[in-house]
């Protein structure tokens, strides 16, 4: 539980980016924008104020919850969702905001309710700003480094119980219960996003989900897995095989395990995240497996599993101390199988923290 | 598994209804929506025309996936999601729709991507048709009613296993983990939502979650699970006292018991949603309670959990045989706690039938 003060400070850091982009207030929708800002992930719109108590309108369901556990002083009760445009406008006029720039979550909001702010607030500018949440979430402070942390210790717990459930003869289903037992026992809140048991050729499936299909001897096993703990996410990928290993996927492991070397060892403050990935893509391409790297090396991870930065070659985002990211390379030959190995690291001023613990290579 | 002639089934009938609202042509963005129609949930878009071959949209890394797994014959493989739109507005042209009118998915679409369509595409009349999959999903044919009986067969395992494992000094995300481990054990390849275990004071919250707090002896915990079965979803309630019961919470789940009794009677195919929420809604407030009543009765389920129809008293849905409903009261006393118990119908010309088996009052 982040204390009061970790509020606070966040707030003051929106309203320094609210100024830098000239925006007379700030309308936030996204589910764990909103969590970060208030402790409570199920309001429909923080409005933000440069000079006033922000309010968080929640659906009427939501109220008691909110007066509770949120860690905004003035809620208001909803009573329903589709008229939310009417009340953002009439409380930016209670406040005396009458024109101006207003700031909106381009990627949160709805259609719909763009459309109906825009054209009833005619008066006012609303310009895209889901670049300032996304900005703040992106650089983890030290309490929020160490929820992060528990969060991917409880992940580990399921993961080696999932490398221990591994046989012949189990469905990929049957393994990803015993990750998910494992990771509640030792305190996961829920999961970060559906767990990955993706086995024989669906290993060669970046995004397989957990099937009913039987697992058997000589099959690589991808295991993706995440668990949540106060809201903050993990994210881990080990693969294994089942029975004996062969030449084939020693090789892709071996070329997955110096990709990753390679890659840490460019992280730091200041670095193009771009490098990281392009660090990791010229040793899976020596070692002729280009063309089966079909994804980006990472991403951050925080109150979302997938958050800024992104760790990509298209990616435009410069590493920053407090970045949490992840590591992830992968060979994925078609009828073969997949090799992937994800690990989570803290980028600081001069190299990177590793806050995995559980080996790269098991079973 | 669903046979191709449920998928040609689904395409006829977008086609008609396309038909109907005059589209030339129909960008389909939702994931469960595209699951629907190709049997693949992480593209990017689909692109229905009258008289052409759709063609599925999706990110290079899913790419042979698609292929595999998606029942469109037509897949393209696209670079940078962000591009998506230029993809889009390029194959119209080269399928000679020069103008005319577009729908697009208002729900799905984000505002940016939308905003690029109309811009770079405005020759053509972009219009809200959301409406379209969301009215051919709410009402499921024989095929998806026993893809969900089944998906609710596995969620009541677990909701029994969660029961059995209620206990005085556990935390509720240990009776969490019981539930979830039964259901994947019985089949379950995912979870329809974030697993509830809410107990004592944290039961009067509707949308609670599981968290660290452990269940005391004399507390009401209410338990809502779902599973997840060839991607439809199950949803059930159930509420327990840990220990002996009190006279407050008998009355509790009578007047509960007694709504669902009453809000069942009314189901029929022509009947208005909100007439079975006002059913339920009568018992409820003639006991006292009608404040303590603070959500919609129910909601369709199928491929995602809330999807239509709505049951609520702001619903303006008509009921229709083959959708398929919960009827979900519950009775939220502040400091007090909170029972809530959700069967599942599907609704029939004449009446409804029953998909639980589960007792409604347990433990």
């Amino acid at each position: 539980m982040l204390g009061d003060s970790v509020f606070k400070n966040r707030f003051s850091s929106v309203k320094k980016l609210m100024e830098k982009e000239e925006l007379n207030a700030f309308i936030v929708s996204g589910g764990e924008n909103l969590y970060y800002l208030t402790n409570f992930a199920r309001g429909l719109a923080l409005l933000i104020f440069q000079d006033a108590e922000p309010i968080l309108f929640v659906p009427k369901l939501e109220y008691e919850d909110a007066v509770e556990n949120s860690r905004i002083v003035r809620v208001m009760s909803v009573e329903r969702s589709a008229d939310i445009p009417e009340y953002l406008l009439s409380t930016l006029k209670e406040h005396g905001i009458l024109h101006g720039k207003i700031g909106v979550e381009e990627n949160y909001l709805s259609i719909p309710l763009y459309m109906e702010l825009t054209s009833k607030g005619d008066t006012y500018n609303f310009v895209f700003a889901s670049k300032i949440i996304r900005q703040l979430r992106s650089v983890k402070d030290k309490n929020e480094i160490e929820l992060i942390r528990r969060a991917l210790q409880i992940a580990e717990h399921g993961m080696k119980a999932a490398i221990d459930a591994v046989d012949d003869g189990l469905r990929e289903i049957d393994i990803a219960a015993e990750a998910e037992y494992a990771m509640r026992k030792a305190g996961a809140e829920w999961f970060s996003f559906e767990t990955i048991v993706a086995s024989g050729k669906r290993s060669a499936f970046p995004h397989g989900f957990s099937s009913q299909k039987i697992v058997r001897n000589g099959e690589l096993v991808v295991i993706d897995i995440g668990a949540k703990y106060c809201g903050y996410c993990s994210d881990i990928t080990r693969t294994v095989v089942v029975g004996s290993s062969r030449k084939d996927y020693d090789e892709m492991f071996n070329c997955i395990v110096s990709a990753i070397e390679s890659a840490l060892e460019t992280i730091q403050e200041g670095v193009k995240a771009s490098d990281v990935d392009a660090a990791a893509r010229r040793v899976i391409s020596e070692r002729g497996y280009g063309e089966y790297f079909t994804h980006g090396l990472g991403h951050g991870v925080g109150l979302n599993v997938h958050e800024g930065p992104r760790v990509s070659s298209q990616s435009s985002d410069i590493l920053q101390a407090g970045n949490v990211i992840t590591i992830e390379p992968g060979i994925y030959i078609p009828e073969i199988g997949g090799v992937r190995i994800e690990e989570m690291v803290v980028v600081t001023k001069t190299k990177y923290e590793l806050l995995n613990k559980l080996n790269r290579i098991l079973g």
